[in-house]
């Protein structure tokens, strides 16, 4: 990774995590991802700051690595509603929908996601695209079960896929936290996502995907000199 | 069970095993549940006309009765298309959709169904109703780390929901054989499933329902003294 695009992550780190302090969540949810590895290590230098905030995890590597911090990390199942939910994004376009999951956590990220009340994205500035699937293919969780079956109706629907191998560390096909196997779906130009949200969701074995639509309440943007914040237009 | 369930639901099984005789899959799905167990006795008494079948099943107790009986149960990730789809239903409307899931395998059996040509229901007479819901609760299969998030989101919509627990072989929670919990939920009077469907396969975390809409070619009800077939309006 270029200095360029740490010390842009690091800047919108900074941003949000002054945001979180302020919003004092009782419930805060921390997704995963190497910007939000960055956000851990800032969060831990504030430990006694959120000495009152439990916190929930959307993989087991951010659990392992909060609890490790010293952090009560409750158990996801018992958590009803978080105040303060922050992640990263690997797309993210001008109406704050997103693309997520190259790291095959975007199911319990979206699952955290739409169970707050309030979502604070970070990314560095070469996330901004004029329109999803610009640079990823779309992160669809699927049932191992259905594999076939699925993959089979997308093609039946026209579009481009192929499941996720890993390049080190499992030989085959990559698996979720969740358990499922990661398809990853090229988005067709001048589709409309919402649209594409629904065709995928429909088609059962799909578990989640990693479209993001109106799940975003803020945006910091780092820069290597600034942070821009966005925010959801009305 | 009554004799006079048993004889119905026989008949019916027999009948449907006549059709499936006549539609020589190559690729046979078969559902699970105490109906599809008598189907499966039926079939292996006609083990030698199902010699160039390969079977795949919608649960573990399916696959591994019919791989006891000697029939080739294939892996169902490696399935793209099932020729012929036999399952039972706990509810089945006038318009041949249904409530499935009692015992817990609603995912398997929808993605299964999903991905058949055709697909054969078979059912005694009391599995008949005018709406869907007016005997049974709807199957749910929730995503364990999701459970708090999805019940409160559940009780926000105003419907009604209880986590399964079973009453013997296991303590607590209900898992599936895809490793969900099962919730059921009640259907409210003069919903349109159709909406239902689509509302609640819209909360992350929420696997599948067993909702089955248009998903019966023929339905095969049995009678104590005689066997019904409905097929789908067109």
């Amino acid at each position: 990774m270029s200095m360029d695009i740490v010390a842009s992550r690091s800047r919108a780190c900074e941003a949000a995590l002054k945001r979180v302090l302020e919003l004092k969540p009782s419930v805060l949810g921390i997704g995963t991802g190497s910007t939000i590895d960055m956000f851990i290590d800032m969060l831990s230098s504030y430990r006694n700051a959120f000495k009152e905030t439990r916190l929930v995890c959307a993989s087991l590597y951010t659990c392992s690595r909060l609890a490790e911090k010293g952090f009560t990390v409750l158990h996801s199942s018992a958590v009803q509603l978080i105040d303060v939910y922050v992640d990263g994004a690997d797309e993210v376009d001008p109406e704050l929908n997103m693309v997520k999951g190259g790291g095959a956590a975007s199911t319990l990220e979206k699952i955290l996601a739409y169970g707050s009340r309030y979502r604070i994205y970070v990314v560095d500035y070469t996330k901004l695209v004029k329109r999803l699937g610009e640079k990823h293919w779309l992160p669809v969780e699927v049932l191992p079960e259905a594999l076939g079956i699925v993959l089979n109706r997308l093609r039946e629907l026209g579009l481009e896929a192929r499941v996720r191998t890993s390049s080190s560390g499992k030989y085959g096909f990559v698996v979720s936290d969740t358990r499922g196997v990661m398809v990853d779906v090229r988005i067709p130009q001048n589709i409309d996502v919402r649209e594409l949200e629904r065709m995928l969701k429909s088609i059962p074995g799909v578990v989640e995907t990693g479209l993001f639509i109106d799940l975003a309440n803020e945006v910091y943007v780092g820069y290597p000199d600034r942070v821009e914040v966005l925010r959801k237009k009305r």
